[in-house]
């Protein structure tokens, strides 16, 4: 594209840097702007230069948190011996809206991923070690995606942890609430047999 | 969603305000800058701020332009007498990627839309009119989308201009190039063989 000026180009451009984004959709937004408020434009664009500038992270459970110890570590009623690992902030958010974990939160910042780059010293997994090497952890769960990055990365902590007398679990891969069978993939419709729950615990 | 940090949810929410972002993509783009380098992250919101601060628009075709005349107005080899009204600088980038139009362009800055409270004083209509009546242009191509709100801007136009001995052309309406007729629909079949052209000028 042959822009005639500098700075929609360089809005452009910096858009695109976006996952998702391309060229055109980056023109879109970049016109957008351009009916919004001056004001509003500048909070848009400090909204993320403070992001990353101010950016805090909880000291137990690395989540973010604009405080030292977010409120999910520093809230008495959450069970501290029952850990829930989980990738980032997005996966806190989702667990929680389900109301059905009271545990506590480790975030990893991430999962093993040699394509990317990632691996286990990239991510807080030296800090779980030590919480869990404390005696205070009873259980864990991984609630890590179910890809090959999130097996890996499960392994690898398991294998870390395996020294320890803790109870470690994953969240249950089978049929989603709602799907169809014949439309289900054979490796999740076979683990789906192979890791059956008794009947009582299916009545959610 | 139930956030961690303030800072994390209004750099969410300044996402969320763009168009086709939703919350959750918002979130993902939010993520992702905490990734990038601080500095990376500072040119990225200043890019946007600086965009809508400094942004200047050409005297002549009120397109984006780092100068007061812009490139294609100051260009000496483009004819001045026919002009080719658009939207905005996509359709000029569009326009002039086809490398089929010599003329000059007028940029509305929008169409009139009710349905947006946009009306013909939002856009730069008056200038246009002024343009034509100083008598150096014989020929004006509307090049605004085919909805509603492109068809109602060309005839508002059409009446405003229709005192004035110029040629005022609309871009044709047609079947894609490439497209199978039985997908096409009737309206555009139609137009295309109402405003059929004769066959030396279908070869490209």
């Amino acid at each position: 594209m042959n822009f005639s000026s500098k700075l929609i180009q360089d809005a452009v451009e910096q858009f695109a840097k976006l996952p998702g984004i391309g060229r055109k959709s980056a023109m879109r937004l970049a016109l957008h702007l351009l009916k919004m408020d001056k004001d509003e434009v500048r909070s848009f664009g400090e909204a993320f230069i403070d992001l990353r500038d101010k950016i805090n992270y909880c000291q137990e459970c690395h989540n973010i948190s604009d405080m030292d110890i977010c409120e999910l570590c520093s809230n008495p009623s959450r069970e501290f011996s029952t850990l829930c690992v989980v990738e980032d902030i997005r996966d806190v958010i989702a667990i929680e809206n389900t109301h059905q974990f009271k545990g506590k939160y480790h975030v990893l910042g991430g999962i093993i991923s040699p394509m990317d780059g990632v691996g286990p010293t990239d991510l807080n997994i030296e800090s779980l070690v030590t919480k869990v090497a404390k005696g205070n952890i009873k259980e864990i769960i991984m609630a890590l995606s179910t890809t090959m990055e999130g097996d890996t990365t499960n392994f690898y902590i398991f294998k870390r942890l395996k020294e320890y007398d803790i109870k470690m679990s994953v969240i249950a891969r089978g049929i989603s609430v709602g799907d169809e069978l014949e439309y289900a993939d054979e490796v999740t419709l076979g683990r789906s047999i192979v890791n059956r729950t008794p009947y009582e615990n299916s009545l959610a």
